[in-house]
């Protein structure tokens, strides 16, 4: 199979850092763990959905060769899509001898090869009598969020194996979508935004301008209400309610707006238009100060799968969807690579950690679409889900990780994330490998080694993670103490030979309070242990019913492993108390009662956000009172 | 005009206690005032806005009398119904020499008489086109709904008029009706509950066996997927999910819900079926312990307009529809009336003068569709809604509170509710007169006179609020003392001439917390002046933002009047602190600092949640922290 550069997007010239290929890193620490439940469990039970729930046969029935009508939802295509890029990334991580995974890629791609029309059109809604009502309804049917998701999944099957089969599909339905949209031509925009992204890699893989204008068309024809012509949600749903230079809040529908800052950050990066950056800064501060969960989930409302107003972060009903945090991961990641800055790269980690892995089972099988931070038990992972948008948008965020971790500039080489990991790197024209030996996130600790052939001068960028107030940095055995630039540890020097960084991340329990306007979590803290958010849940907690916690802020912490499945997981272990609800039988408010709690002393044990729900059903909390 | 016996509904010889007319008293306090603005500005300016909006030519159109396509929602004709309820108990009110009042309502029923198709059908959504649609969605589209309106609306003015104008068109529609739907004709179940009361008082009425039947018909096919044929939401939105009977938990859509408890309620009062009653107690017990906020408001979702899970009562996000306030009103009082239970007309009380009062302005010509408990200062009342199912609801309710007040049973007359008032009763075949002097719901003192002439032994019974703990009660200046029965004190006695009964129910101020699953009420008390729940609204407060008040729950309360428009309005002052932010500029989320409070000292006001967001706006909260 030839290898072509594998760049996990965002090829651009433009950006302060580049990334380096996917294929470059071999992750084998936590993540590592993850892209093998990926390539062992996901994949190929994602394949088995697609075809099971009919959503692969939509391609059939469309190419004529199988009888029946269109199942799933009028995005299913989308599905196909992502699990094509997802099951692309791991063709760069399977033995070269296994032919399944490449087979079922081959004969997906030849599905959608004969699905599509003369004309470059593809969508298998839209085949037979829905034919005539193609393009008729941008808001809400999809047709170019399937799009993008077909170029996307195109250019990484082109990158990695070097066939362009689809590819080609890829390019005449985009073709077709250029002749059919711009200014002089059929007016639109996406209701739900993501081609943009699409079309701008397209740019970037083929030099081809066309696509890099017709992103920017489709971004700037918003606020003229081509993306909201169905009005059962308001124009601010679509992000059509004004024009998207000089929004200032992040409002309507969360996955929607966050596909948008990706698509606009990606056209900044190709036009160096200092108003739409000005625009992401401030829609960025305004979502991390004002919108964001701790977890860095996005999106409060059920209601409209929507932002909610500042400071509206409800627990219970928290919508936090996998794919706004999917989407938040991918747009900080612009965002680092546009500026150079940590604090995107942080934002990375917390959403990472926190609110995206939460979206999947340990067993790599399971999914939630919404990610509350309180529940009474009833919130279980599915198998699948009707609106199946998360699962494959988790594989191919999963699968591609290796890809976010490091990046170079001019000047260096950047290590943005930290995993166990080797990574064969250049600077310079040469050759440089780079190892972590670590155990993060659960531990700070981080051999960092480098290696280069002959003289081979750059400075090395090493992350501080914001948990972290004070650090020890040793190299080659020598203790430095080093000031940050952006966020990152600069190190500068020849790295001729084999060189030794060590670094020492204190991991430290914090208690977390919110601002007081989140009302519902006043007189509460939220506990991290490094990178990771931790909850109390009932699986572990038999003292009583873990909504009735109360946390010792002045109590310690034991640590202590165990396993969910085959994966490690450290819990924490403190002082609290449990109130009992005798008082409380049939009462919804009653009199306030002078101080008698009515508390018992307990000992609690709280497990990483991420992991809950992989075991029993019981109720768990991340917000606990002190 | 003859004015027939004009019961507020429920004409049932079967229930516990049995109302008295409307027009049997005379209200001139608290709810009298509300009665004047009824008459003077709430139902003449909403006739207007019917005229405006498309509302009352709807029914032109589908006379032929004016050209035009329809307008509004699928249901609006019930806006109509709705505020000729409301006008036609108004005629009881006003002077008989007013004729204006009396020409809109003649004028609007012809209009309504000249829509109707000669085979009864009338909705004037359904013509033209749209006529082959007819019956085709009863989940979404509102007929049935439609019609329960206008054969109430036909009730009441048939009662108080005497005249079959309306009600003629009310009995050929409920006549198609019958012999359209049946377990052996089309079956079928409305999407929206409210036929159901409407044809039991049709039977009351008519005392035609038919409509009876047809009310149990549609409540029995709840469960079997006809109330919900359209599945954009779940059958449980339509509560369709499984048969009414055995239901244990209030789910689905708010008003959806409690329209079919107010209608399963009437059917248990002409059927006596005891397992149609056991389930509504269950459904009331799960209501009020579990579901229900501290204002009496009901459904916490936006999502689906829908109760929540257990203890799920978000406060800034509370939907809290008015029409569920006022359907929880309808169904307390008939559940009062099965039970002669006081605890049915506490809840009453309970939520007419919070969470169903809020639902409009001081000014009556304002609305809140949504009555949240927690507020940054958008939400604000509007003059009209495009889904205007709340404004004529309230003015109906309002217009027709005076014969919520009173009942009688074989052994005497209750006093559900205090307000300044004259009944004009009767007790054996004998008027009997009672007064209240009082200025309740601000002062829980009442003088009640009661006069009889000739012999008349019967027992009064007295409600004790559920918020007062002692009293005092002096009978014809003997002061004694009395238990209570089912919430009601009784006073046994021969009422010949003119007695004096003085109740003196201490209002106090009450710290109320709830239920620690309440996690968001955590550390939170509400403020309970006698029935009324408090809020601070940042109108009367200047020393800093409301949502940093933290109130000394130790404090003592200052009490003051003043008018909010020509409204007395009791605010309350006491001692509490502000919390200063700086910390937290630029911050969501932070290190837990050791208890440096940054607070401040301040006297904070409150005022009663049903005046709130008559005056600028600005943050307001019912829940503050202690």
């Amino acid at each position: 199979m030839t290898r072509a550069k594998i760049i996990n997007f965002l090829d651009s010239s433009k950006n302060k850092i580049t990334p380096f290929s996917i294929d470059s890193v071999e992750i084998s620490g936590f993540m590592g763990e993850y892209l093998k439940t990926m390539l062992e469990d996901t994949i190929p039970s994602q394949y088995k959905i697609l075809e099971d729930s009919g959503t692969l046969d939509n391609f059939r029935i469309a190419s004529g060769k199988k009888e029946g009508s269109f199942r799933g939802m009028v995005f299913s295509d989308s599905d196909v899509y992502k699990w094509l890029e997802a099951a692309s990334y791991a063709l760069l991580f399977i033995d070269n001898d296994d032919k399944q995974l490449k087979e079922k890629i081959d004969n997906t791609i030849q599905e959608i090869r004969d699905a599509q029309d003369k004309d470059g059109y593809i969508n298998t809604y839209f085949t037979f009598e829905k034919k005539k009502e193609r393009w008729s309804d941008l808001a809400t049917k999809h047709e170019l969020y399937c799009a993008g998701h077909l170029i996307q999944a195109a250019i990484a099957h082109k990158r990695i194996t070097g066939e362009d089969t689809l590819f080609n599909v890829a390019i005449k339905f985009a073709d077709l979508i250029a002749n059919t949209f711009g200014l002089d031509k059929k007016r639109g925009a996406p209701g739900h935004p993501e081609i943009e992204m699409a079309l701008v890699e397209l740019y970037r893989e083929t030099n081809n301008q066309k696509y890099l204008d017709l992103a920017k068309y489709f971004l700037e024809e918003r606020g003229n209400g081509y993306a909201s012509t169905y009005k059962f949600f308001n124009p601010e749903y679509y992000i059509d309610h004004k024009p998207f230079k000089g929004l200032e809040e992040m409002t309507g529908h969360a996955v929607r707006m966050l596909y948008l800052c990706n698509g606009a950050t990606d056209i900044y990066l190709e036009t160096g238009d200092e108003e739409l950056f000005s625009t992401l800064e401030k829609l960025w501060n305004n979502l991390v100060t004002k919108k964001m969960y701790v977890t860095g989930g996005a999106g409060s409302r059920y209601d409209g799968e929507s932002f909610g107003e500042e400071y509206e972060l409800p627990n219970r009903r928290a919508y936090t969807e996998t794919c706004a945090a999917i989407a938040l991961f991918m747009w900080n990641y612009r965002m680092l690579l546009v500026t150079g800055d940590a604090k995107y790269a942080d934002l990375m980690e917390l959403v990472l950690y926190n609110g995206l892995l939460s979206g999947i089972s340990i067993d790599g099988r399971h999914y939630f679409y919404v990610n509350p931070l309180e529940d009474r038990g009833r919130h279980r992972r599915q198998q699948w889900y009707e609106c199946a948008c998360c699962p494959p948008n988790i594989a191919r965020t999963l699968t591609s990780f290796s890809g976010y971790m490091y990046a170079t500039s001019k000047d260096g080489i950047y290590i943005n994330l930290y995993e166990k990991s080797e990574a064969n790197l250049e600077f310079g024209g040469k050759k440089v490998v780079i190892t972590q030996e670590t155990d993060y996130p659960w531990d700070g600790k981080i051999r960092v080694n480098i290696s280069t052939k002959g003289d081979n001068t750059f400075k090395v960028f090493l992350r501080k993670p914001s948990w972290v107030d004070s650090y020890e940095i040793v190299v080659d055995g020598e203790k430095i103490s080093k000031n940050t630039e952006k966020g990152f540890i600069e190190i500068h020097k020849n790295w001729m030979g084999t060189h030794e960084i060590e670094l020492d991340f204190p991991i430290t329990i914090n208690y977390l309070e919110s601002h007081p306007f989140v009302r519902e979590n006043l007189e509460k803290v939220a506990i991290k242990r490094g990178p990771l958010v931790y909850c109390a849940e009932q699986a572990d907690n038999k003292d009583g019913d873990v909504w009735n916690y109360i946390i010792d802020v002045n109590g310690d912490f034991e640590q202590e492993n165990f396993e969910i499945g085959s994966k490690k997981i450290l819990k924490l272990k403190t002082k609290g108390y449990v109130k009992d609800l005798k008082d409380w039988k049939g009462k919804l408010y009653k009199q306030l009662k002078n101080r008698e709690m009515n508390t018992k002393e307990i000992n609690m044990t709280l497990v990483p956000y991420f992991s809950w729900a992989n075991r029993e059903e019981g109720p768990m909390n991340v917000w606990l009172r002190k």
